[in-house]
């Protein structure tokens, strides 16, 4: 993976960088903001970081990460460059056009590794095979001819660690495991990296666990479990605790996709799907107005469980009787 | 990690060997034990490969697994070396000492990475600090001057990946990665791999887990969780498919240790210990009688689940109280 040219050449040439990630932050864009903001100030350049979100908890040991402005707080600049990391559209670092529309900035690039369809920024570098930003950041940083030191490879860990379920998921190849080494000889620590960012789960969030957990419905080799306001309000716990609760079915070794139904409103359910191999839950998603990738996917449903989980399955099955 | 030339002399001198991993194996032993059998097949040896337990389930997807020979069905051969892997007494590959002086070799090797104070072997390699005895194949094969085949590195992945905690416990290391990453370009697939070994729970160990999980019992940072005879009963399961469950409240960011109590049969449990960091759990199990090391230790202990409870607190509490 080799960083175009053109990013190198622009990131060198301007000096007043708004480094920003998308709503609902997580490690990968994260991490990847505040690396290259140290790569950046290492070559004399001024940057701010933006997020319109605060950073979660579980990212909060990593150095930097307490360096995040608000739409709110940013300082205005004569020439600034926005450069967006780990999104690669506008609408996904503030979903309000007016607040968008008031971020001044002379020039824009994209750092990502999602698929799109959008286009924006002046300069764009996208690897949608990268299995993380960070990866592409940790090239970037060799590019740019800086030093990776300690701070910046804890960042990059935790980037690369999260978006691929600590080399959990499908994502996770030899480069992955090869660059995350190179991270841990650079100060990295595995071990603070796995406890703080998926051994911090509050008690609320564990009492919500089981409470979901208890739900599991298993039907034609796919498992649903289900969220309500309900245990939301019973344990203290919002929507951002059930993150990752939808993959724990799928420990079963029968089960081919698990379906997470959290009830957002009365009779209104956020569906996520996961799926293992083959096993489509994109197509699923898009039938009901939604969208995803093959493995893992979301949407909403109206109705109530019962109706949700049989409408999901008429959906699903054709795939799962093989001729 | 570079293994001893006595050991690669002894290796390259000796032609017939009985390789041998211990008593309830697990993917670090199997592993390696397939992995050195196929390098010494390389130079031409004969090799024959011994465990008295039956491979569990989730290791059989690796290639040479189903080569295993238990004690009764072994060749004899008039001049055999018998190398235990993964393990460094005999005991450890059988506890019954009439089986044990029946197994006739001339001579022997330990290739482990397990503490010990038993000596046993005419020649002896092992490496308490490495994370896996996979890794330290790895060195031996390269050391034998053998090509690492796509099998071999389907085995050394699965046994890292075991013993790690697919990179997840206080053991991983940037050589640990590395290493994970040379393998998977020498062809092992860790979505397989993470697949096969750690998302193959049969439906039993599932509702096994939804059980024991809701027996979850906090005092002072402390996590309790309890199986009974019923519960397997209850679920058609056993032991074996309790393995990791002590880990799981851990997830919680409040908890300082885990502690599993199994009803081995009424009146007796066996008690397995997690801890985080600096929390010394091998003390608490040697006071009881058990051993292990700083954050996994076990032992047996007599009485009712609130007995065993308390007395492990008493043991433990003076850990948690910092001045």
């Amino acid at each position: 993976m080799i960083p175009p040219a053109e990013i190198i050449q622009f990131l060198k040439t301007r000096n007043d960088f708004v480094i920003a990630t998308h709503v609902n932050p997580d490690g990968d864009g994260l991490g990847s903001a505040v690396t290259l903001s140290m790569a950046l100030r290492q070559l004399g350049k001024t940057t701010h970081l933006l997020c319109k979100d605060p950073v979660p908890k579980q990212c909060l040991y990593l150095p930097g990460q307490g360096e995040f402005l608000s739409f709110d707080t940013l300082p205005d600049g004569p020439d600034q460059t926005l450069v967006l990391v780990d999104c690669n559209d506008i609408s996904r670092i503030h979903q309000d056009k007016t607040v968008q529309s008031g971020l001044k900035y002379s020039a824009s690039a994209v750092i990502d590794h999602h698929e799109t369809e959008k286009i924006f920024g002046d300069v764009r570098w996208i690897e949608p095979q990268s299995p993380a930003t960070g990866l592409m950041m940790r090239h970037l940083v060799e590019a740019l001819g800086v030093e990776m030191t300690e701070p910046m490879a804890a960042n990059l860990y935790a980037a690369i660690a999260v978006d691929t379920g600590n080399f959990r998921h499908e994502n996770t190849n030899s480069e992955v495991l090869r660059v995350a080494s190179e991270l841990v000889d650079r100060g990295a620590n595995p071990t603070v990296a796995y406890r703080e960012l998926f051994e911090s789960w509050s008690d609320g969030r564990f009492c919500l666990f089981l409470r979901v957990i208890n739900t599991v419905d298993i039907r034609d080799n796919i498992a649903f479990v289900t969220v309500t306001q309900e245990m939301f309000r019973d344990t203290g716990t919002g929507a951002d605790d059930t993150e990752n609760f939808v993959d724990f079915p799928r420990i079963m070794k029968k089960i081919d996709a698990s379906v997470l139904l959290r009830e957002v409103r009365e009779g209104v359910f956020k569906v996520s799907l996961r799926s293992k191999g083959e096993v489509n839950v994109a197509k699923v998603a898009a039938a009901l107005g939604g969208g995803g990738h093959r493995n893992a996917a979301g949407c909403n449903i109206e109705g109530d469980p019962e109706a949700a989980k049989t409408r999901i399955l008429e959906l699903l099955r054709p795939q799962l009787i093989t001729p």
